[in-house]
């Protein structure tokens, strides 16, 4: 079974399937499956086998000519590739309806991301605990940062804010940024990263659906 | 001009990039551009202009050699290619804080979909007000449903729940499902489109631009 990643000529396309893909498998290991041909999971995942041949052969492989991938390294390998291995901490800016909802959610936990820090300006929500967390007046979030590594920051703040916090926490030397003001948030200039979402484009693709 | 709409062949790739051209073709009509090149649109968005030539060549065209794109009429077209103009109903069915925080967003009318019903079951929510609209007991599902139109249900409900409140809804002929419990809901039998939703697969995605 060849391990070598390869991940020089990844396409985008690929790396989005990734995460669907590590999705899938730790299903899959929660159901106590070991082994999986490709036929098998391409008809779980409502892709083609060759597909899922083609996406995996562009880290070197992982799968095995007559047994198919073994579920639990392709799971860990994929989640290498994906950095859930690098453990990272992330805070987050805006505790209100939606921010309140991540918090709260163990979708940071799962994927190996540690939330270390929440913070808001409304006197109304500091000091109140999202599960072991409490909420931080904005103001100390230069201190947090000097005292913790942040690694990533969740932007739930509204859209003429989100500029302002995104260039203040790059100077704290935040790289990475989870944007939910929907818009398509840049910063030239700074080394960072930053993933923008935008649900309504799932809703709209449902509408698309609904109107075929 | 062609305008001609052809939607046979479509992929799904280009399905999932229509609401993003459909988000920054809104954004140029908002600052008063009223054409655009492929060149520019392409350098805008992050993608190539032959990308964004052949998939909008999927539906017949809409550019013109040496004009370029009319983003007002493409806007149109692209958002009735998505159903903005159909008026799809909707309600949302969990009032916990994520429902609250999509029912308070303003993505529904800004794509055409009225927002007309919230349910929950917890007592403290029921009878809240969300902007102009009042929490029902889910008990009122059924007869909400005969006196009105629903489209879609956004399911904001816990996962255990969901594939049973799914089945309900689509007795009462609800089509399109709108689902943020982080599972893929799927409903054999039911003629219905169902969208999941995966927030984490976005987190992934920059934990491995992270990671790179």
């Amino acid at each position: 079974m060849k391990k070598t990643i390869e991940q020089k000529q990844i396409s985008n396309a690929v790396i989005n399937r990734l995460p669907r893909y590590h999705r899938y498998l730790g299903e899959l290991l929660k159901s106590d499956i070991t082994r999986i041909s490709s036929n098998a999971l391409a008809q779980k995942m409502s892709i083609t086998a060759s597909q899922i041949r083609q996406d995996l052969n562009c880290f070197g492989g992982f799968g095995q000519q007559g047994y198919g991938y073994n579920v639990a390294l392709l799971y860990k390998e994929i989640g290498k590739i994906l950095g859930v291995d690098k453990s990272y901490n992330a805070i987050i800016i805006g505790i209100g309806n939606l921010g309140h909802s991540l918090a709260s959610h163990h979708m940071f936990k799962n994927r190996g991301v540690n939330l270390i820090g929440l913070f808001d300006v409304n006197p109304d929500i500091v000091g109140t605990n999202v599960l072991s967390l409490q909420v931080k007046e904005i103001s100390e979030l230069e201190n947090f940062c000097h005292n913790n590594r942040v690694d990533i920051a969740v932007l739930t703040v509204p859209k003429a804010e989100t500029p302002i916090m995104c260039e203040r926490l790059a100077e704290l030397n935040v790289k990475g940024f989870w944007n939910f003001s929907n818009m398509e948030l840049e910063l030239p200039g700074y080394d960072v990263q930053i993933e923008n979402v935008h649900m309504g484009d799932s809703l709209m693709k449902l509408c698309y659906r609904l109107t075929q």
